[in-house]
């Protein structure tokens, strides 16, 4: 069982009496109505590869796993009605590919997409590098399947666009990380296949520079603008040092760089906008320099650049993540303010802030001293998150604007969301599961 | 309290103990601690616009409405992180105004915004024209701020675009039609402003050729494509004979028509891809005969002729309502096999179906047959109804796509909704409403 007890930070280790692995929707239904009747603790797991612990079962042992991996089946796409539905185990690449067999478009796409599967991404409400264009899965969903913990399943799928037939029953359960309900299949949204992409990266001399290129970007880009990612030198750094085959892009290094895509529904239409724009941007003094990807190949490589921020972190030794959101406006002043009191409080700590600026969402990773203690440093988490997070509730911001709750900010949450909020998701909670058999510790 | 007791229909009339107008939040939450501790039934209402008596007091004089037209404040509009925080009061077209000042858009639109207000909107999930382009109201919000049943303010207010710090609590209350709470504010997703726009009106042949047009549409004009509304010759005339300054704009007679129109991001864009749209749907045979807007006084003559729809119909003599949705590819059999019901059932009723077929949302009313009894045909509204809902069950539809339950489909829900999700929406009620002091007779 142990592949299923540990998840990829190794930041949690579990105990379980046993995987089950149903094969059928019905099977997962009548596994809850026993577990239920049993009193037994479920914990529901997709693709494993949560950032929060909340598929990794407690120590205790009591708990069962379930495990979604052979729901895996693609139930129908219909093109002519832009949907498709697909099962829980599903992964987030197959059913981008299944989209893309229907010249269709299934925008979702965030590191993990090889391994991540469709209900986890719907249990955590997953962001990812489009959101900015196309929102989260909570966005991106027409209908989920449930099996509630009562054993009953209970469907909202279809192809319908709009349904004012009561609760938004559908995004109640996104995002409840498997605490509501296992969520069985999903009627997703399709797109239009974009037809023209275009990848630049550009250096800049800080986050308020940043802030005014993505406003500048948006004023004039509008609806293509598909991406608008940034990381520091510190963190382009740490990528060159320890990703084989990464190269820095510009000739000159920069305190700050953007990636931005571009993506548009008619031939060449990004690339050409794209062109303009840097021209644009270059003349407006919004950027000290920057390079627009000539192929396929090197598009990817400047995106392997950002993708591979996490990777290079953890190969750089301890990090204590933030997954943060302000508005987005805030951005800058976020940024400098963290770091202000980080450098005050933790003086040998590097932050190495990055992620998704056009959400206002930003990825504030701190990496251990150099030469430091791994687990001397990661002793420190509580503290760390500390400054970063009063930073993030001064500015009225999230302290988790992607990865969820889990088990990693459940008491976090506890002292941060707004205490009537919480006394509503725990009465929601109470009626929908009411014997607490789904996820426990998971979330509240 | 006239005024408020009655709805735009004249379907329902109701009574009430008195008339609340509170002037805050505040007080909105302090209404309902004392009421929640009489066990008084509280109807929340707005504008006084919406179409099925959810904001109509029952007949028992037991009811407080409390009217939200004294929360009309525009709190704050944030061009930088494209979000406005607006009271349930302020009507729909004073927030498009407060957008547009700051030099954004926010694209809700529908007849009555005049005077319907957002408190409305969000309780109802709001549709109308644009949603094919930007979603329901549901996903124009991004936090609300409500008075629970138990006089408590709850907050999840903010220009953040992620925030996943558990449940949906924002999109649960959206939609809830006043059940689950009163939201008294909420910030709103502010968009870019098109730079250009245009409408065209296309004479076609029968609802299949609007399905083949939308597709072409589709695949052309990708996101640019803001709107296609259809109604049918039938309907057309009724508009020319009832509503004065209206002309038909082609000069021979079609069966059907489609309104399009694309908005674009850069200046003259629009105009463009229309012209080009136009000339290669004739030449794909999938119009057959077109005009394109040349003002701004021609595009609103155009758009005038659809909107107009409900008014016609109304000075027409009685229509009974639907509003179904359907998958969107699925729109012309829909067409097809009601009226094939309705004219073995009803030879003399005429159907006037019109609406959002962008969305597989149609408004398939039936006026009452030529020179006969108003009262003796809207006697058969349920007969009506259950063959029109049969064809939409058979499909796989909604009976209600962007209108909601209210007291006028409360029934017809119980009926035809999943029992489970019903079950769980009753769970979810009476988890926030343990008193069901909320809009008792609504929805559930």
């Amino acid at each position: 069982m142990s592949a299923y007890l540990a998840e990829p930070r190794d930041l949690y280790h579990g105990r379980a009496l046993c995987v089950l692995k149903p094969g059928s929707a019905r099977q997962v239904a009548e596994i809850l109505a026993l577990c239920n009747e049993a009193g037994a603790p479920v914990t529901a797991q997709g693709g494993n590869t949560g950032l929060v612990g909340g598929q990794t079962p407690d120590a205790s042992g009591a708990s069962i796993v379930l495990s979604l991996e052979r729901l895996n089946r693609i139930r129908g796409v219909d093109a002519a009605a832009d949907a498709m539905t697909v099962e829980a185990g599903v992964t987030l690449a197959q059913a981008q590919d299944a989209a893309q067999d229907a010249q269709r478009y299934f925008p979702l796409s965030l590191a993990s997409e090889g391994s991540c599967t469709i209900g986890g991404n719907l249990a955590t409400n997953a962001g990812g590098v489009h959101v900015l264009a196309h929102g989260s899965m909570r966005d991106l969903v027409l209908g989920v399947e449930v099996a509630l913990a009562d054993g009953r399943l209970l469907s909202t799928l279809g192809a319908l666009r709009k349904d004012n037939t009561g609760y938004d029953l559908t995004r109640l359960f996104v995002g409840s990380e498997g605490t509501l309900g296992v969520i069985t299949a999903a009627t997703l949204k399709l797109f239009p296949r974009p037809r023209s992409r275009a990848v630049a990266f550009l250096g800049l001399r800080d986050p308020d520079q940043a802030l005014d290129l993505l406003n500048f970007v948006k004023g004039r880009a509008g609806p293509t603008l598909n991406a608008f990612e940034v990381l520091s030198r510190v963190g382009l750094e740490l990528v060159l040092r320890h990703i084989p085959g990464t190269r820095d892009p510009l000739a000159q290094p920069h305190a700050w760089y953007a990636l931005i895509e571009l993506a548009a529904f008619s031939e060449g239409e990004a690339e050409r906008a794209a062109a303009d724009l840097l021209a644009a941007a270059h003349d407006a003094g919004l950027a000290q320099d920057a390079t627009l990807a000539q192929s396929l190949d090197q598009a990817q490589a400047l995106w392997k650049l950002r993708e591979s921020m996490s990777d290079a972190q953890k190969r750089e030794g301890g990090s204590i993540k933030h997954d943060i959101a302000v508005p987005v406006n805030e951005i800058p002043r976020f940024i400098e303010e963290a770091g202000r009191r980080l450098r005050a409080a933790f003086p040998q700590a590097r932050p190495v802030p990055f992620g998704h600026m056009g959400d206002g969402n930003i990825h504030y990773n701190v990496s251990q001293p150099v030469g430091g203690d791994k687990a001397e440093f990661l002793s420190r988490w509580a503290d760390v998150n500390a400054v970063v997070h009063g930073v993030v509730g001064e500015l009225g911001g999230s302290i988790s604007a992607e990865h969820g709750i889990g088990r990693l900010k459940r008491d976090l949450l506890r002292e941060t969301k707004d205490p009537v909020a919480l006394d509503a998701m725990r009465a929601i909670k109470a009626a929908l599961d009411p014997n607490g058999i789904l996820n426990p510790g998971v979330l509240l």
